[in-house]
């Protein structure tokens, strides 16, 4: 059976996974671009385009950002990762462009489905209006036997823990205090029962969680 | 001046410092010994009585917690580290027996004030009910230039943070999820700006932070 993983969600020390505020100018609300900051410099980020011409680091930060599309088939994202709109809008194709850095196809959760977008590049996007069982089976169904990732926010990894569909998961946690926003580790008491959990601190700053099913 | 310091402050992964229903017999609630778990082991702790006859380990988690008493001259803890009850109780004499691990003045943060409780190997009691800042000049009183360790609970580490009086903080992120208890970074929004964080992971698993203060 193909495995259902996390990569490279990034929380605030106090756990939100967003700031509050998400709007077009500000997919992360007001934690602005600090969450992800760590990544960009990795080879991976970088060969997204996210951070100027240079190679890119290959230290401990890449040699977990790079797991991210290895034996991926498809993602599922929640509708605020998709875009800031509220209730249905058939015009916006998501904040990555014609080409979106994911080449599979792509399920996005919402109660507002629209007919499926194909983009440049082998993404393409799959508007589902199901619980997160449902919408794993359509997502092995478009994988082709590959694993799934489940791309966030932190709604949707908070729920798909809870319906205990995740296998794997990659965290991590940048030392800043947000406040306010969508909180992670909300009502997910005895989680380190299922999995074995592993922090690794990076140079960066940062700290890598690895959630691996007990 | 002497600076305002705290030492070995475990909180769970999800924030929380303490478990829900503390008691004579569960001082960290249904937490139970888990978040100070990492420390037993030290040579710190063992020689404090807390793990068995041997030496006690010597690596990066007794780099940490071998701090807490150098050049400390005088604790501040809240109510609730001193002891289970709520409302006046002047028969309760702490946790720790006759001879409690502080070999210092302690501050006992409380609304019913009773007379100074002298234990052996140095230790005193003394009960005050004051706010954070009037709580730190008298503490400053008792340590004879030394620094003042600001013990917990949790509520008392974020009342004198929010007040901007600690210097230094070093808290061990254990990766467990207690779901519920007393939260430290409830409206710590920015704290990140005030202290550089450190997070460096520990092979027992867990992550000491260090905040020093920019």
């Amino acid at each position: 059976m193909s495995l259902v993983r996390v990569h490279n969600f990034s929380v605030s020390l106090d756990g939100f996974g967003v700031g509050e505020g998400q709007q077009l100018d500000a997919p992360f609300g007001h934690a602005g671009h600090r969450l992800m900051q760590w990544a960009f410099p990795t080879r991976t980020f970088t060969q997204m385009g996210f951070h100027g011409e240079g190679p890119g680091d290959t230290g401990v930060d890449e040699a977990f950002a790079s797991r991210w599309a290895t034996d991926i088939g498809v993602e599922i994202m929640g509708r605020n990762k998709f875009g800031p709109q509220r209730g249905a809008d058939e015009q916006w194709r998501g904040w990555w462009g014609d080409d979106p850095p994911f080449h599979t196809p792509v399920i996005v959760l919402t109660h507002h489905p629209r007919p499926t977008l194909q983009m440049d590049g082998g993404t393409s996007f799959h508007f589902v209006d199901a619980a997160p069982a449902e919408a794993l089976e359509r997502a092995r169904e478009l994988a082709e036997g590959k694993d799934v990732r489940i791309g966030g926010g932190t709604t949707t990894i908070r729920e798909f823990l809870a319906a205990d569909l995740i296998d794997e998961m990659h965290i991590v946690v940048v030392p800043i205090l947000l406040g306010r926003g969508e909180w992670l580790w909300d009502d997910l008491e005895g989680l380190d029962e299922r999995f074995h959990i592993e922090p690794v601190s990076s140079p960066s700053g940062v700290v890598h969680l690895t959630f691996s099913r007990r």
